[in-house]
């Protein structure tokens, strides 16, 4: 028999430290230019790279995200175990061809924005539990596939609202391994409730995201009767400024000062020179900020501990035409260096 | 340390055998006049049954089936310690919204209809592997809403081909427990690939499917050292006639003749008089077959062991409209009396 791994009422421990093994990014030319410019290991120079359309550029940016992670462990995709994968678009054909590519079992996740992080946890889950020995992990966003899908044909030139975020252009994975030591590691894992204050503004996910986000970021610090100064940075994954705002008051209700060390992915991407106005979102947005620039300042000791927070929107359209808000959700996953 | 649960290239044990502890089912009319009436649950009297669009029936159908698995063991939602759920509509809103009712943990999984299934395992994974106690898993279908988001809107009338399915009007809820012992256990699970022989055609899902689901029995098979005849039932979860045949044919070319104990729930629901063309399907197809059906022949004795394998066309209007065809994946999970 396994022991019990789970703390209070959503946090499970993870006991055999699965290892951060090995990151991959894909992003467009906007993201490089922003302040975590040089931190993307592929830069592609236009949002369609040479593809028939914004989705096939898409897919091919996870499939290269993970084929990048894997070089770098000289590994091939029979290496993994399992690929776990998705994205904003319908049926999340991103992920769906980029596992016919790579030919393993595949789990297809759907979490709007926090499927980086869901993924994240999941993996953890099969390398910890001894039900694999490598896992695969991506998360993919383009910024003209979702907003024709969500909002408007970018060629309308709709104009866009204070409170609406970029869909950032990029796709991260990473490997999660028991047979690669070396890394930081997964200690735990919060996963989150599905939570709907009534926002309904599609063009204001930061609102809608929220309150799912600082559930979890309370739930997780009760459940390890932490606080957030043991943490380096407690970060989520694309609530953009607005978003940003509120979960710091929302949490700080619930008696946390997170302001210290809370940070959010959306708000790191771009500069507001950038005009993305309240910052960045999308799958790709937590998926290529923590395998690009978060790995590297854990890889280089500038963090110890980080709680990394998906956060995601489930954005339908259809029901929205049908009067439905919002619900948001969180996930989260403590990394850590261990020594 | 956890022991290393892998059998194979692509099954899990599982050690601390899960229980299958409860199931709720929820059908349309055409699901209660088909063979297997009588087995479900509720019956909704017509496709709205008093709500204001299908799709909110759809998600009411999905948290009802889940309420009746609870109730049968005198539980409440938060007696989960997960809720992992799914659907064919964009953004998995039916299972969002569950989720959102039930207030648990959630993670939202698109692997089309072979979702269920994939349900299943994960729920196996998460109570074997000491991650939680109890584990809600649903999925459902909604012949308008799938027919109005996939193909056609059902107001056109537009004539439907031979080798067309009718999607099941329904959902079904398991829940997995180690804290109640008493019913049929999870010993394996036997995650899919991608897999795709090139079918585009919307209207032929079965043919789609039937190369994944061939390669998870085979694979399934050769993992476990196991023969057909070890198994009481091997069944797939919404191939239809077209592609239960397809799928016979691949898996005896590797060797393997399931002949003898081979069914799929989209045969097994509807009888040829009612016209459904090829058989049901949907997500809601194995979950009402499986939580109606195959559970009480489980209970009753009639089987000792069954694989039951989830089949998922993934299939999206967008990629299809830019020339791809339709991958299919294929899940499996095995059920069994253990005295």
């Amino acid at each position: 028999m396994n022991g019990y791994k789970k703390l209070g009422q959503q946090t499970i421990i993870f006991t055999n430290t699965p290892t951060i093994a090995s990151t991959g990014t894909v992003v467009g030319p906007i993201e490089d230019k922003g302040p975590l410019g040089g931190n993307f290991d592929i830069v592609l120079p236009d949002n369609l790279a040479g593809e028939m359309s914004w989705e096939k550029t898409e897919q091919k940016m996870m499939q290269k995200s993970v084929e990048i992670a894997l070089e770098k462990l000289k590994l091939l995709p029979s290496d993994l175990d399992y690929f776990l994968g998705g994205d904003l678009l319908n049926q999340i054909i991103s992920a769906n061809f980029t596992a016919r590519y790579l030919g393993v079992s595949f789990l297809g996740l759907f979490g709007a924005c926090s499927t980086f992080v869901q993924g994240l946890a999941l993996g953890g889950i099969l390398v910890d539990g001894g039900y694999g020995n490598r896992v695969g992990v991506a998360a993919s966003s383009h910024h003209e596939t979702a907003e024709r899908q969500f909002r408007f044909p970018t060629e309308l030139g709709v104009q866009r609202g204070p409170t609406a975020q970029w869909t950032v252009m990029g796709s991260g994975a990473t490997i999660i391994s028991c047979q690669e030591t070396q890394g930081p590691k997964l200690t735990h894992a919060t996963l989150g409730k599905v939570i709907d204050y009534g926002v309904a503004n599609p063009s204001d996910m930061g609102s809608a995201m929220a309150p799912a986000a600082a559930d979890t970021i309370v739930n997780h610090l009760k459940d390890t009767n932490r606080s957030p100064e043991d943490y380096d940075l407690i970060v989520t994954g694309d609530l953009g400024i607005v978003g940003k705002t509120l979960t710091q008051e929302l949490v700080a209700k619930q008696g946390y000062d997170i302001s210290k060390v809370y940070s959010d992915c959306g708000v790191l991407i771009y500069d507001p020179s950038q005009d993305t106005h309240a910052g960045g979102s999308g799958c790709g947005c937590s998926a290529v900020v923590f395998s690009g620039h978060l790995i590297q300042m854990l890889l280089a000791k500038k963090f110890r501990r980080i709680l990394l927070v998906g956060t995601g929107a489930l954005l339908s359209s259809t029901s929205q035409q049908q009067g439905e808000s919002i619900p948001g959700i969180g996930h989260g996953v403590v990394i850590e260096n261990m020594i």
